[in-house]
Protein backbone atom coordinates (compact mmCIF):
# COMPACT_ATOMS: atom_id res chain seq x y z
CA UNK A 1 0.00 0.00 0.00
CA UNK A 2 1.49 3.45 -1.03
CA UNK A 3 0.60 5.85 1.82
CA UNK A 4 -0.29 9.18 -0.13
CA UNK A 5 -0.42 12.94 1.22
CA UNK A 6 -2.70 15.32 -0.67
CA UNK A 7 -2.23 19.21 -0.07
CA UNK A 8 -4.75 21.78 -1.54
CA UNK A 9 -8.52 22.00 -1.94
CA UNK A 10 -9.15 23.31 -5.06
CA UNK A 11 -10.21 21.48 -8.36
CA UNK A 12 -7.51 18.95 -9.10
CA UNK A 13 -7.08 17.77 -5.32
CA UNK A 14 -10.76 16.76 -5.22
CA UNK A 15 -10.34 14.96 -8.13
CA UNK A 16 -6.98 13.14 -6.93
CA UNK A 17 -9.27 12.26 -3.83
CA UNK A 18 -11.93 10.97 -5.48
CA UNK A 19 -9.62 8.68 -7.68
CA UNK A 20 -6.58 8.03 -5.41
CA UNK A 21 -10.09 6.63 -2.94
CA UNK A 22 -11.47 3.95 -5.50
CA UNK A 23 -7.56 2.20 -5.43
CA UNK A 24 -6.85 -0.37 -3.42
CA UNK A 25 -3.17 0.01 -3.81
CA UNK A 26 -2.74 3.46 -2.59
CA UNK A 27 -4.29 4.86 0.60
CA UNK A 28 -4.58 8.90 1.42
CA UNK A 29 -3.10 9.56 4.72
CA UNK A 30 -4.14 12.81 5.19
CA UNK A 31 -5.51 15.54 3.19
CA UNK A 32 -4.03 19.26 4.33
CA UNK A 33 -6.05 22.08 3.71
CA UNK A 34 -7.25 25.50 4.92
CA UNK A 35 -11.11 24.90 3.83
CA UNK A 36 -12.25 21.55 5.14
CA UNK A 37 -15.52 22.11 4.35
CA UNK A 38 -14.89 21.53 0.53
CA UNK A 39 -13.34 18.26 1.35
CA UNK A 40 -15.95 16.90 3.59
CA UNK A 41 -18.17 14.74 1.45
CA UNK A 42 -14.84 13.56 -0.05
CA UNK A 43 -12.64 12.15 2.59
CA UNK A 44 -13.24 11.36 6.42
CA UNK A 45 -12.93 14.77 8.52
CA UNK A 46 -10.03 13.08 10.74
CA UNK A 47 -7.82 13.19 7.83
CA UNK A 48 -8.17 16.52 7.31
CA UNK A 49 -5.62 19.13 8.60
CA UNK A 50 -4.82 22.87 8.60
CA UNK A 51 -1.36 22.78 10.46
CA UNK A 52 1.44 21.74 8.96
CA UNK A 53 2.91 20.58 12.11
CA UNK A 54 0.25 17.92 12.11
CA UNK A 55 1.51 16.19 8.83
CA UNK A 56 2.36 12.28 9.56
CA UNK A 57 5.25 11.15 6.91
CA UNK A 58 4.28 9.70 3.78
CA UNK A 59 5.56 8.01 0.54
CA UNK A 60 4.59 11.08 -1.78
CA UNK A 61 3.27 14.86 -0.77
CA UNK A 62 0.86 16.09 -3.80
CA UNK A 63 1.12 19.66 -3.55
CA UNK A 64 -2.09 20.73 -5.47
CA UNK A 65 -1.96 24.09 -5.39
CA UNK A 66 -2.30 27.19 -7.50
CA UNK A 67 1.46 27.71 -9.43
CA UNK A 68 2.20 31.04 -7.23
CA UNK A 69 1.63 28.78 -4.15
CA UNK A 70 3.61 26.02 -4.69
CA UNK A 71 6.93 27.01 -3.41
CA UNK A 72 5.71 28.32 0.11
CA UNK A 73 3.81 25.00 0.57
CA UNK A 74 6.62 22.56 -0.50
CA UNK A 75 8.93 24.50 2.21
CA UNK A 76 6.46 24.42 4.61
CA UNK A 77 6.25 20.22 4.92
CA UNK A 78 7.96 19.78 8.23
CA UNK A 79 10.24 16.74 6.14
CA UNK A 80 13.67 16.61 4.92
CA UNK A 81 14.45 14.20 2.08
CA UNK A 82 10.69 12.98 1.44
CA UNK A 83 9.29 12.68 -2.13
CA UNK A 84 6.97 15.88 -2.85
CA UNK A 85 5.34 16.38 -6.23
CA UNK A 86 3.45 19.31 -7.58
CA UNK A 87 0.59 18.97 -10.15
CA UNK A 88 1.40 21.94 -12.51
CA UNK A 89 1.78 22.05 -16.06
CA UNK A 90 3.83 24.96 -15.92
CA UNK A 91 6.09 25.05 -13.00
CA UNK A 92 9.29 23.52 -12.58
CA UNK A 93 10.68 20.91 -10.79
CA UNK A 94 13.00 23.45 -9.02
CA UNK A 95 9.78 25.47 -7.83
CA UNK A 96 9.83 23.04 -5.13
CA UNK A 97 12.19 23.40 -2.12
CA UNK A 98 15.20 21.55 -2.20
CA UNK A 99 15.14 20.23 1.00
CA UNK A 100 13.27 17.09 -0.47
CA UNK A 101 12.87 15.04 -3.31
CA UNK A 102 11.51 16.79 -5.94
CA UNK A 103 9.32 15.31 -8.81
CA UNK A 104 6.04 16.31 -10.88
CA UNK A 105 2.25 14.43 -11.13
CA UNK A 106 0.94 16.10 -13.77
CA UNK A 107 -2.82 15.96 -15.02
CA UNK A 108 -3.23 16.64 -17.85
CA UNK A 109 -6.88 17.59 -18.47
CA UNK A 110 -9.09 20.56 -17.73
CA UNK A 111 -11.19 19.65 -14.62
CA UNK A 112 -14.65 21.42 -14.08
CA UNK A 113 -15.81 21.45 -10.47
CA UNK A 114 -19.01 19.63 -11.32
CA UNK A 115 -17.97 17.42 -14.17
CA UNK A 116 -17.14 13.91 -13.52
CA UNK A 117 -13.71 12.66 -14.91
CA UNK A 118 -13.27 9.02 -16.17
CA UNK A 119 -9.78 9.68 -14.65
CA UNK A 120 -8.76 6.21 -16.31
CA UNK A 121 -8.26 7.95 -19.60
CA UNK A 122 -5.96 11.01 -18.51
CA UNK A 123 -2.63 11.30 -19.40
CA UNK A 124 -0.43 11.31 -16.61
CA UNK A 125 2.73 13.59 -17.27
CA UNK A 126 5.28 12.61 -14.59
CA UNK A 127 8.65 13.45 -13.83
CA UNK A 128 11.29 12.93 -11.54
CA UNK A 129 15.10 13.39 -9.92
CA UNK A 130 16.19 9.88 -9.93
CA UNK A 131 14.66 6.71 -11.12
CA UNK A 132 13.86 4.99 -7.92
CA UNK A 133 11.39 7.79 -7.02
CA UNK A 134 10.40 7.54 -10.80
CA UNK A 135 9.07 4.25 -10.21
CA UNK A 136 6.98 4.95 -7.38
CA UNK A 137 5.17 7.62 -8.98
CA UNK A 138 4.85 5.47 -12.13
CA UNK A 139 2.79 2.77 -9.71
CA UNK A 140 0.60 5.92 -8.24
CA UNK A 141 -0.09 6.74 -11.37
CA UNK A 142 -0.90 3.36 -12.70
CA UNK A 143 -3.68 2.81 -9.80
CA UNK A 144 -5.28 5.85 -11.63
CA UNK A 145 -4.21 6.22 -15.24
CA UNK A 146 -4.25 3.66 -18.38
CA UNK A 147 -2.18 7.11 -19.93
CA UNK A 148 1.49 7.32 -18.35
CA UNK A 149 3.74 9.66 -19.71
CA UNK A 150 7.39 10.30 -18.68
CA UNK A 151 7.60 14.28 -19.28
CA UNK A 152 10.56 16.04 -18.73
CA UNK A 153 10.17 19.99 -17.29
CA UNK A 154 11.33 21.28 -21.31
CA UNK A 155 9.10 19.18 -22.89
CA UNK A 156 6.15 19.90 -20.19
CA UNK A 157 6.51 23.89 -21.14
CA UNK A 158 5.34 22.89 -24.73
CA UNK A 159 2.56 20.86 -23.62
CA UNK A 160 1.13 23.23 -21.73
CA UNK A 161 1.76 25.92 -25.16
CA UNK A 162 -0.08 23.41 -27.09
CA UNK A 163 -2.93 22.67 -24.54
CA UNK A 164 -3.43 26.37 -24.60
CA UNK A 165 -4.14 26.13 -28.68
CA UNK A 166 -6.10 23.00 -28.21
CA UNK A 167 -8.37 23.86 -24.74
CA UNK A 168 -8.37 27.53 -24.19
CA UNK A 169 -7.88 28.71 -28.03
CA UNK A 170 -10.22 26.06 -29.13
CA UNK A 171 -13.08 26.93 -26.70
CA UNK A 172 -12.26 30.11 -27.67
CA UNK A 173 -13.54 29.71 -31.16
CA UNK A 174 -16.47 27.71 -29.86
CA UNK A 175 -17.74 30.96 -28.41
CA UNK A 176 -17.27 33.21 -31.86
CA UNK A 177 -19.34 30.01 -33.69
CA UNK A 178 -22.34 30.29 -30.72
CA UNK A 179 -21.60 34.55 -31.24
CA UNK A 180 -22.47 34.23 -34.69
CA UNK A 181 -25.02 32.32 -34.49
CA UNK A 182 -26.98 34.15 -31.75
CA UNK A 183 -26.69 37.09 -33.71
CA UNK A 184 -28.50 35.60 -36.46
CA UNK A 185 -31.27 33.66 -34.57
CA UNK A 186 -29.27 30.17 -35.23
CA UNK A 187 -29.87 27.97 -32.61
CA UNK A 188 -25.85 26.76 -31.30
CA UNK A 189 -27.48 23.02 -31.15
CA UNK A 190 -26.89 23.22 -34.71
CA UNK A 191 -23.21 23.58 -34.72
CA UNK A 192 -22.68 20.70 -31.37
CA UNK A 193 -22.52 17.86 -33.29
CA UNK A 194 -19.75 19.59 -36.04
CA UNK A 195 -17.57 20.54 -32.88
CA UNK A 196 -18.33 16.55 -31.44
CA UNK A 197 -16.53 15.24 -34.88
CA UNK A 198 -14.15 17.90 -35.44
CA UNK A 199 -12.82 16.43 -32.14
CA UNK A 200 -13.52 12.96 -32.82
CA UNK A 201 -11.86 13.03 -36.60
CA UNK A 202 -8.15 13.23 -35.15
CA UNK A 203 -8.31 10.38 -33.05
CA UNK A 204 -7.60 8.24 -36.44
CA UNK A 205 -6.35 11.77 -38.65
CA UNK A 206 -3.57 13.68 -38.41
CA UNK A 207 -5.01 17.38 -38.26
CA UNK A 208 -3.21 18.02 -41.19
CA UNK A 209 -5.13 15.05 -43.21
CA UNK A 210 -8.64 16.37 -41.74
CA UNK A 211 -8.36 19.81 -42.88
CA UNK A 212 -11.06 20.91 -44.70
CA UNK A 213 -12.95 24.25 -45.79
CA UNK A 214 -12.05 27.22 -48.20
CA UNK A 215 -8.80 28.35 -46.55
CA UNK A 216 -7.71 24.62 -47.06
CA UNK A 217 -9.33 24.74 -50.95
CA UNK A 218 -8.05 28.04 -51.46
CA UNK A 219 -11.58 29.39 -52.44
CA UNK A 220 -11.38 32.87 -52.48
CA UNK A 221 -14.35 33.89 -53.49
CA UNK A 222 -16.33 32.27 -50.11
CA UNK A 223 -13.19 33.46 -47.53
CA UNK A 224 -13.92 37.04 -49.26
CA UNK A 225 -17.82 36.65 -48.61
CA UNK A 226 -16.97 35.41 -44.73
CA UNK A 227 -14.61 38.49 -44.14
CA UNK A 228 -17.81 40.68 -46.22
CA UNK A 229 -20.04 38.69 -43.53
CA UNK A 230 -18.29 39.11 -40.44
CA UNK A 231 -18.72 43.02 -39.15
CA UNK A 232 -17.14 42.40 -35.86
CA UNK A 233 -13.34 43.46 -36.43
CA UNK A 234 -11.83 40.89 -34.10
CA UNK A 235 -13.53 38.31 -35.52
CA UNK A 236 -12.67 39.31 -38.96
CA UNK A 237 -9.35 39.78 -37.63
CA UNK A 238 -8.70 36.06 -36.58
CA UNK A 239 -10.81 34.84 -39.40
CA UNK A 240 -8.12 36.54 -42.22
CA UNK A 241 -4.61 35.58 -39.70
CA UNK A 242 -6.23 31.36 -39.00
CA UNK A 243 -7.09 31.51 -43.15
CA UNK A 244 -3.49 32.31 -43.79
CA UNK A 245 -1.95 30.00 -41.52
CA UNK A 246 -3.89 27.24 -42.98
CA UNK A 247 -2.85 28.56 -46.71
CA UNK A 248 0.33 28.61 -45.89
CA UNK A 249 0.89 25.56 -43.88
CA UNK A 250 3.93 23.59 -43.39
CA UNK A 251 6.08 27.12 -44.14
CA UNK A 252 7.84 29.09 -41.28
CA UNK A 253 6.61 32.57 -41.82
CA UNK B 1 -42.98 5.94 -49.89
CA UNK B 2 -41.55 9.28 -51.22
CA UNK B 3 -39.46 9.03 -54.08
CA UNK B 4 -35.96 10.33 -54.38
CA UNK B 5 -33.57 10.91 -57.47
CA UNK B 6 -29.89 11.93 -55.79
CA UNK B 7 -27.05 13.47 -58.27
CA UNK B 8 -23.37 13.27 -57.54
CA UNK B 9 -21.25 10.88 -56.93
CA UNK B 10 -19.14 12.86 -53.87
CA UNK B 11 -19.05 12.40 -50.12
CA UNK B 12 -22.42 13.86 -49.11
CA UNK B 13 -24.45 12.03 -52.12
CA UNK B 14 -22.58 8.68 -50.82
CA UNK B 15 -23.25 9.31 -47.21
CA UNK B 16 -26.64 10.16 -48.29
CA UNK B 17 -27.09 7.04 -50.23
CA UNK B 18 -26.29 4.85 -47.19
CA UNK B 19 -28.85 6.74 -45.18
CA UNK B 20 -31.76 6.39 -46.97
CA UNK B 21 -31.14 2.94 -48.33
CA UNK B 22 -31.61 1.96 -44.36
CA UNK B 23 -34.68 4.27 -44.11
CA UNK B 24 -38.40 2.68 -45.38
CA UNK B 25 -40.12 5.80 -45.71
CA UNK B 26 -38.23 7.02 -49.08
CA UNK B 27 -36.98 5.00 -51.61
CA UNK B 28 -34.05 5.70 -53.96
CA UNK B 29 -35.20 5.99 -57.51
CA UNK B 30 -32.26 6.60 -59.22
CA UNK B 31 -28.60 8.41 -58.61
CA UNK B 32 -27.31 10.82 -61.71
CA UNK B 33 -23.43 10.45 -61.79
CA UNK B 34 -20.87 10.33 -64.52
CA UNK B 35 -18.71 8.24 -62.49
CA UNK B 36 -20.90 4.95 -61.90
CA UNK B 37 -17.47 3.01 -60.28
CA UNK B 38 -17.46 4.89 -56.99
CA UNK B 39 -21.57 4.48 -56.47
CA UNK B 40 -21.49 0.89 -57.60
CA UNK B 41 -20.84 -0.74 -53.81
CA UNK B 42 -23.98 1.36 -52.56
CA UNK B 43 -26.87 0.87 -55.28
CA UNK B 44 -28.02 -1.67 -57.68
CA UNK B 45 -26.14 -0.48 -61.18
CA UNK B 46 -29.72 -0.09 -63.40
CA UNK B 47 -30.47 2.72 -60.86
CA UNK B 48 -27.27 4.96 -61.59
CA UNK B 49 -27.75 6.66 -65.16
CA UNK B 50 -25.29 9.72 -66.86
CA UNK B 51 -27.91 10.82 -69.01
CA UNK B 52 -29.90 13.11 -67.68
CA UNK B 53 -32.68 12.73 -70.36
CA UNK B 54 -32.69 8.95 -69.03
CA UNK B 55 -34.11 11.00 -65.66
CA UNK B 56 -37.14 9.65 -64.53
CA UNK B 57 -40.27 11.90 -62.09
CA UNK B 58 -39.52 11.92 -58.38
CA UNK B 59 -40.83 13.80 -55.46
CA UNK B 60 -37.66 15.33 -54.50
CA UNK B 61 -34.20 16.03 -56.81
CA UNK B 62 -31.69 16.19 -54.87
CA UNK B 63 -28.11 17.72 -55.95
CA UNK B 64 -25.01 17.09 -54.28
CA UNK B 65 -22.68 18.02 -56.23
CA UNK B 66 -19.89 20.83 -55.37
CA UNK B 67 -20.80 24.86 -55.41
CA UNK B 68 -20.25 25.87 -58.43
CA UNK B 69 -21.66 23.68 -60.55
CA UNK B 70 -25.19 23.19 -58.88
CA UNK B 71 -26.91 25.84 -61.38
CA UNK B 72 -25.74 23.92 -64.18
CA UNK B 73 -27.13 20.32 -63.23
CA UNK B 74 -29.95 21.54 -61.96
CA UNK B 75 -30.84 23.68 -65.75
CA UNK B 76 -30.63 20.08 -67.15
CA UNK B 77 -33.16 18.17 -65.33
CA UNK B 78 -35.41 17.49 -67.72
CA UNK B 79 -38.44 18.62 -65.80
CA UNK B 80 -40.56 21.59 -65.09
CA UNK B 81 -42.17 22.40 -61.38
CA UNK B 82 -40.92 19.41 -59.66
CA UNK B 83 -38.97 19.93 -55.82
CA UNK B 84 -35.24 20.64 -56.29
CA UNK B 85 -32.86 20.83 -53.40
CA UNK B 86 -29.13 21.34 -53.16
CA UNK B 87 -26.97 20.36 -50.54
CA UNK B 88 -25.00 23.24 -50.00
CA UNK B 89 -24.35 25.12 -46.64
CA UNK B 90 -23.06 28.65 -48.76
CA UNK B 91 -25.25 28.62 -52.16
CA UNK B 92 -28.24 30.57 -52.08
CA UNK B 93 -32.00 29.14 -52.98
CA UNK B 94 -32.03 31.10 -56.58
CA UNK B 95 -28.39 29.09 -57.44
CA UNK B 96 -31.44 26.60 -58.55
CA UNK B 97 -33.06 26.91 -61.58
CA UNK B 98 -35.79 29.08 -61.19
CA UNK B 99 -38.05 26.05 -63.72
CA UNK B 100 -38.37 24.12 -60.77
CA UNK B 101 -39.49 24.31 -57.19
CA UNK B 102 -36.15 25.60 -55.15
CA UNK B 103 -35.22 24.04 -51.97
CA UNK B 104 -32.21 23.29 -49.60
CA UNK B 105 -31.40 19.99 -47.92
CA UNK B 106 -28.10 20.49 -46.23
CA UNK B 107 -26.58 18.06 -43.86
CA UNK B 108 -24.17 20.13 -41.37
CA UNK B 109 -21.62 17.94 -40.62
CA UNK B 110 -17.67 17.50 -42.14
CA UNK B 111 -18.18 14.42 -44.04
CA UNK B 112 -14.59 12.17 -44.46
CA UNK B 113 -15.06 9.06 -47.23
CA UNK B 114 -13.92 6.11 -44.87
CA UNK B 115 -15.38 7.20 -42.05
CA UNK B 116 -19.05 5.93 -41.31
CA UNK B 117 -21.29 8.90 -39.92
CA UNK B 118 -24.29 8.72 -37.54
CA UNK B 119 -26.76 10.63 -39.73
CA UNK B 120 -29.16 10.44 -37.18
CA UNK B 121 -27.50 13.11 -35.11
CA UNK B 122 -26.63 15.43 -37.67
CA UNK B 123 -28.59 18.38 -37.78
CA UNK B 124 -30.20 18.89 -41.44
CA UNK B 125 -30.82 22.34 -42.49
CA UNK B 126 -34.16 23.07 -44.48
CA UNK B 127 -35.34 25.63 -46.48
CA UNK B 128 -38.16 25.65 -49.34
CA UNK B 129 -40.09 28.09 -51.52
CA UNK B 130 -43.59 26.96 -49.71
CA UNK B 131 -44.80 25.34 -46.75
CA UNK B 132 -45.87 22.42 -48.55
CA UNK B 133 -42.21 21.79 -49.88
CA UNK B 134 -41.09 21.97 -46.51
CA UNK B 135 -43.34 19.33 -44.67
CA UNK B 136 -41.86 16.93 -47.63
CA UNK B 137 -38.47 17.88 -47.24
CA UNK B 138 -38.71 17.87 -43.21
CA UNK B 139 -40.47 14.60 -43.60
CA UNK B 140 -37.71 13.27 -45.87
CA UNK B 141 -35.06 14.33 -43.30
CA UNK B 142 -36.59 13.02 -40.17
CA UNK B 143 -36.19 9.59 -42.23
CA UNK B 144 -32.12 9.74 -41.64
CA UNK B 145 -32.19 12.35 -38.94
CA UNK B 146 -33.38 13.22 -35.27
CA UNK B 147 -31.85 16.84 -35.58
CA UNK B 148 -34.16 19.04 -37.98
CA UNK B 149 -34.09 22.33 -38.46
CA UNK B 150 -36.00 25.31 -40.47
CA UNK B 151 -32.50 27.54 -41.42
CA UNK B 152 -33.49 30.34 -44.14
CA UNK B 153 -30.77 31.19 -46.99
CA UNK B 154 -29.62 34.10 -44.29
CA UNK B 155 -29.04 32.39 -41.35
CA UNK B 156 -27.15 29.67 -43.15
CA UNK B 157 -24.91 32.14 -44.06
CA UNK B 158 -24.29 32.91 -40.15
CA UNK B 159 -24.14 28.85 -39.93
CA UNK B 160 -21.23 28.65 -42.54
CA UNK B 161 -19.08 31.11 -41.35
CA UNK B 162 -19.67 29.55 -37.69
CA UNK B 163 -18.64 26.30 -38.75
CA UNK B 164 -15.47 27.64 -40.25
CA UNK B 165 -14.50 28.83 -37.08
CA UNK B 166 -15.49 26.19 -34.77
CA UNK B 167 -14.61 23.26 -37.63
CA UNK B 168 -11.98 24.22 -40.26
CA UNK B 169 -10.61 26.70 -37.65
CA UNK B 170 -10.57 24.81 -34.72
CA UNK B 171 -8.59 21.93 -36.83
CA UNK B 172 -5.83 23.82 -37.84
CA UNK B 173 -5.27 25.03 -33.97
CA UNK B 174 -5.05 20.82 -33.32
CA UNK B 175 -2.37 20.87 -36.01
CA UNK B 176 -0.53 23.82 -34.10
CA UNK B 177 -0.43 21.65 -30.96
CA UNK B 178 0.34 18.86 -33.09
CA UNK B 179 3.60 20.72 -34.21
CA UNK B 180 4.54 22.18 -31.17
CA UNK B 181 4.26 19.16 -29.31
CA UNK B 182 6.63 17.18 -32.32
CA UNK B 183 8.79 19.96 -31.96
CA UNK B 184 9.56 18.68 -28.92
CA UNK B 185 9.37 15.07 -29.06
CA UNK B 186 6.14 14.86 -27.12
CA UNK B 187 3.72 12.49 -28.32
CA UNK B 188 0.22 13.79 -29.66
CA UNK B 189 -1.49 11.39 -28.09
CA UNK B 190 -0.84 12.76 -24.60
CA UNK B 191 -3.25 16.06 -25.88
CA UNK B 192 -5.68 14.00 -27.38
CA UNK B 193 -7.95 13.45 -24.38
CA UNK B 194 -7.56 17.23 -23.75
CA UNK B 195 -9.10 18.09 -27.15
CA UNK B 196 -11.86 15.52 -26.50
CA UNK B 197 -13.03 16.79 -23.19
CA UNK B 198 -12.84 20.51 -25.10
CA UNK B 199 -15.37 19.21 -27.02
CA UNK B 200 -17.52 17.22 -24.49
CA UNK B 201 -18.05 20.16 -22.15
CA UNK B 202 -19.83 22.46 -23.90
CA UNK B 203 -22.48 19.84 -24.75
CA UNK B 204 -23.35 21.01 -21.23
CA UNK B 205 -21.68 24.70 -20.82
CA UNK B 206 -21.87 27.56 -22.91
CA UNK B 207 -18.13 27.92 -23.99
CA UNK B 208 -17.79 31.03 -22.48
CA UNK B 209 -18.23 29.43 -18.74
CA UNK B 210 -15.93 26.89 -19.86
CA UNK B 211 -13.22 29.01 -21.04
CA UNK B 212 -10.13 29.02 -19.03
CA UNK B 213 -6.25 29.03 -19.29
CA UNK B 214 -3.65 32.30 -18.50
CA UNK B 215 -5.47 34.69 -20.97
CA UNK B 216 -8.98 33.87 -18.95
CA UNK B 217 -7.23 35.02 -15.71
CA UNK B 218 -5.04 37.42 -17.03
CA UNK B 219 -1.88 35.44 -16.63
CA UNK B 220 0.63 37.83 -17.70
CA UNK B 221 3.81 35.89 -16.44
CA UNK B 222 2.75 32.86 -17.94
CA UNK B 223 1.04 35.09 -21.61
CA UNK B 224 4.94 36.26 -21.37
CA UNK B 225 6.40 32.88 -20.98
CA UNK B 226 4.39 31.32 -23.68
CA UNK B 227 4.84 33.80 -26.56
CA UNK B 228 9.11 34.11 -25.25
CA UNK B 229 8.66 30.22 -25.66
CA UNK B 230 7.10 30.30 -29.20
CA UNK B 231 9.97 30.40 -32.17
CA UNK B 232 7.72 30.20 -34.87
CA UNK B 233 6.35 34.04 -36.34
CA UNK B 234 2.71 32.46 -37.09
CA UNK B 235 1.92 30.60 -34.03
CA UNK B 236 3.03 33.66 -32.05
CA UNK B 237 0.93 36.00 -33.86
CA UNK B 238 -2.24 33.49 -33.59
CA UNK B 239 -1.25 33.32 -29.72
CA UNK B 240 -1.76 36.93 -29.16
CA UNK B 241 -4.21 37.63 -31.43
CA UNK B 242 -6.61 34.66 -29.38
CA UNK B 243 -5.15 36.03 -26.40
CA UNK B 244 -6.59 39.32 -26.94
CA UNK B 245 -9.87 38.31 -28.07
CA UNK B 246 -10.15 36.02 -24.98
CA UNK B 247 -9.40 39.39 -22.36
CA UNK B 248 -11.69 41.66 -24.48
CA UNK B 249 -14.57 39.45 -24.32
CA UNK B 250 -17.74 40.95 -24.72
CA UNK B 251 -16.23 43.88 -26.06
CA UNK B 252 -16.89 44.42 -29.59
CA UNK B 253 -13.51 45.91 -31.36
Amino acid sequence: MIRITLIGSGNVAQHLIKAFTKSEAVEIVQVFSRKKEALLPLIDSDKIVSDYNALKESDLFIIAVSDNAISEVSSQIPFQNCLVAHTSGTASLDTLDSKNRRSVFYPLQTFSKNKAIDFSVIPMCLEAENPVDFDLLEKVARCISNAVFSISSEQRKALHVAAVFVNNFTNHLYQIGQEICSEHQVPFEVLKPLIQETAEKIKTLDPVDAQTGPAKRNDSNTIDAHLDYLTNENQKNIYKILTQSIQNNGKKL
